[in-house]
């Protein structure tokens, strides 16, 4: 199956700014890409890897990818990968594929597995927000679009054109990218990831309400 | 299987004040304790149901579940339900004790039967912010602890007491008790949760960031 990792190169993870500096966020998203690549390539599906990257990247630590740069907008930059793997409708290709964000700290082989493993046209990972945080593609024409409720748009838009499917899965509806997400990565992220963030925080429960949350060194 | 549904029935969901008041509050808990209650029974797994309600309460809708009212802390009352159902290492029954949580609004059978169906002494489901929103126990002595980062806490307590294994399911890990898990709600709770919300709120995309948020009618 070939997997695409869509990444922000140019200013990752700028809503994590009140907690991380543009240095940091740059070096953290680099770790989570690094640990969602790793996951990919460790899990039981034979994957073919390419990051998508807005702008120049080094390879993600010893992960077997190769990389793409474009800089076009993420659904511009799918749909077009959809077309060119499963095909336009035009009876190109119809291998699969499938879109996993670089920000999905928390997939594990296991997760992931499940997700490539489930049948259907067009299989979905509802992320938090009523986002899309993956996606397989079996049948053409299927058009992304990531803005707004995407997981609504895209369940529509994979009903038009074959049988839809979701993965039920905590560890692919966590997309790290705000400061509420980061104690989900310290917890259960990835070990890139969650070495990075335990160099930097602690784990502190404020309050009556227990709630938690990472406190700077 | 034994199944507890622990139910705030005196002041529930008082961290949806923001955007419910205290009768909405109410009704909404009570529609998604039922909700609950109908996708165990769903369930292909063979359950019995109690919800443990911390005040007397209406049977929840049609679903077959008995009441046992009991004003004790959370953590007191799923502990001795431990020591009742699977028994207190001194020789007592041993029958297995799974417990979910009231706001559980996205639960489904088929998520509920991989968390019975899940071996292990001790099975979590984590929740949002390093939560426990449901578990099963299968072993005695196991202490339950739902305050703070309680799935670090109960992942140690059970490793004191026997094999941990944890669920990874988004539909277990949304526990509805802030004003952002009503988005979830809306999109994928129940029938009755998504019902009563719907008569309420309608969903909108707000601003260049795409978030999605309710807005009330």
């Amino acid at each position: 199956m070939r997997v695409v990792v869509p990444f922000d190169a140019t200013e990752p993870k700028t809503r994590l700014a009140p907690r991380l500096d543009a240095a940091e966020r740059r070096a953290f998203a680099e770790r989570m890409l690094a640990d969602v690549v790793r996951a990919v390539d460790a899990s039981a599906t034979e994957t073919e890897i390419r990051v998508l990257a807005t702008a120049d990247v080094d390879p993600p630590g010893d992960a077997p990818a190769a990389i793409d740069v474009d800089d076009r907008p993420l659904s511009t930059v799918v749909t077009d990968a959809v077309d060119a793997t499963v095909g336009d409708g035009d009876g190109g290709e119809h291998e699969a594929l499938a879109v996993v964000m670089a920000d999905l700290a928390l997939a594990t082989p296991a997760a992931l597995d499940r997700l490539f493993g489930t049948p259907g046209d067009v299989v979905l990972a509802p992320g938090l927000g009523v986002g899309t945080n993956a996606l397989v593609v079996r049948t053409p024409g299927f058009g992304a679009d990531f803005h707004g409720a995407s997981f609504l748009d895209h369940r529509r838009a994979a009903a038009d054109v074959g049988t839809v499917e979701t993965v039920d899965s905590f560890r692919l509806s966590v997309d790290v990218d705000e400061p509420a997400d980061l104690v989900e990565a310290y917890v259960h992220g990835g070990d890139r990831t969650r070495a990075w963030l335990d160099a930097r925080f602690d784990l502190a429960v404020d309050g009556d309400e227990g709630r938690v949350s990472l406190h700077r060194r």
